[in-house]
């Protein structure tokens, strides 16, 4: 990627910002709670992993740059309504350093600040171009149905998951938002038939940053008793099935297979993610030597 | 409407019901707690009084039969993911008779569930006509919107609200979706111009069916001092912008404006939502006889 283009890239996350900003606040009344809430969690900027890799993907498939910068919001959205109902429902009371939205304005005003931004996000997708609107639709639909049933297998998991229960629920629940990342642009580019590479790479990625996660805070989440981190559970696991005896040789196994997919992914769609995936990789070398 | 129309309007909402529920489904895993509350939750049936109004219209504005019953299992689907969460932010143990999603399976589950039918709205909507996709969701992003901006008003309108009040919330909050119900039929069959008059017939009727069930329930909140009941509201206040003195002529009000609002909607499409107002006019007059 040249630098031109690494430009070009961030003016239209700065331009799906805003309009995700814009939607979100189009409908209420400035002053109410709602308003306040959904205004104080945007004013605190993620990483915005979903909505670059949304852009990169739709400028290397050549849609135009509204619809990039339409879909890219509508990710992000999504993402948004999932850290507002996952604090929530997680009892975790921050969010990018400031208290999280249900800890400032109450279990009910993030509530509806999820439903709002939940279907903000389908009318952005639906925006990024008429005659695809239905299918970019559908295609959100299930990420958010498989993700919900994420979740939910999440919620009631207990407190000694098995390492492949683990994996199956950051299949779900991490991995379906980065698959979305790619699904939108391809679908809206004609690419139908990569649609499942599209979300098992991304599924991949998923997983093996999640996993990359747990790495980081396997001590102190030894110290702390916190079981759920899957780079601890594979000290006590057999993890054969994915050629991997450490949990870093696990995190390799996702990520050099997502990066794997990526690179099998139409007109270079993948590539941000491919270096996302080298980034990580080699994070972890320098780690481990 | 004869007798033919009738039956033929009883089985577009068994396939509109139908596909609301399959779609539920469709990405769940059986057996799981989400499945069993979407299950659960729809096995009891309630007026389904937003579907019929969606049919009636899809039907008398020559819409396809499959796009009318996509739009009814769409509004259906919405009014559904209210209820759940409703009934969580209002504490209400019972719906329709039974223990509310949120009393029997939990908290996160009714968050989920309430997510998960939102999502399918969305969906159902735009796999109405591809071609109109776009348009249907936005009109229902913005019925969301302004349904979760009441719903907030309500949460935060404190223990004595005033009439005025109390008939803004009602305006957001009730009418929204008796709105839609027509709105979307209205789109489809290119009548833009209407859709104004259809929003503002929706709210006139929520209002006023508001009202009417505050006074069915006037005595015994009464008893129970619940103030929030828009009939007693009436005799504190002076309503006479309303051209009414008492919460029987407020209702009246609101259900007339409502039923001339309907006649002027094109082909007939508000018919049925004029034959409801008659209705509860006619109950009215009954019970002050």
């Amino acid at each position: 990627m040249n630098s031109k283009n690494n430009i070009s890239n961030e003016d239209l996350l700065a331009r799906s910002r805003e309009l995700a900003g814009k939607t979100s606040l189009s409908e209420l009344t400035s002053g109410s709670e709602l308003h306040s809430a959904i205004t104080y969690h945007q004013a605190a900027l993620g990483s915005e992993a979903r909505s670059r890799l949304c852009i990169h993907a739709g400028i290397a498939l050549g849609l135009p740059v509204d619809a990039t910068v339409n879909l890219a919001a509508a990710v992000e959205t999504l993402h948004n309504a999932s850290l507002i109902q996952d604090d929530l429902q997680d009892n975790d009371a921050m969010r990018r350093g400031r208290a999280a939205v249900w800890k400032k304005f109450g279990q009910d005003i993030a509530i509806n600040a999820t439903d709002l931004l939940l279907s903000n996000a389908f009318a952005l997708a639906a925006s990024a171009g008429p005659i695809y609107a239905h299918k970019l639709v559908a295609i959100m639909n299930r990420a958010v149905a498989r993700t919900l049933q994420g979740q939910t297998n999440d919620l009631h998991v207990g407190q000694q998951p098995g390492l492949d229960q683990a994996i199956a629920i950051a299949r779900e629940k991490s991995g379906t938002l980065f698959s979305l990342s790619l699904e939108l642009p391809l679908v809206m580019a004609d690419y139908q038939e990569s649609l499942s590479l599209a979300r098992e790479t991304g599924t991949l990625f998923g997983i093996g940053y999640q996993i990359f996660d747990d790495l980081q805070d396997r001590e102190g989440d030894r110290l702390s008793g916190n079981t759920a981190n899957m780079a601890l559970m594979v000290e006590d696991n057999a993890v054969s099935k994915y050629q991997a005896n450490t949990a870093e040789e696990l995190a390799y196994y996702f990520l050099n297979e997502a990066a794997s997919g990526a690179a099998r992914l139409p007109r270079g769609c993948g590539d941000l993610l491919i270096e996302k995936c080298s980034a990580l990789l080699h994070k972890l070398e320098r780690e481990a030597a």
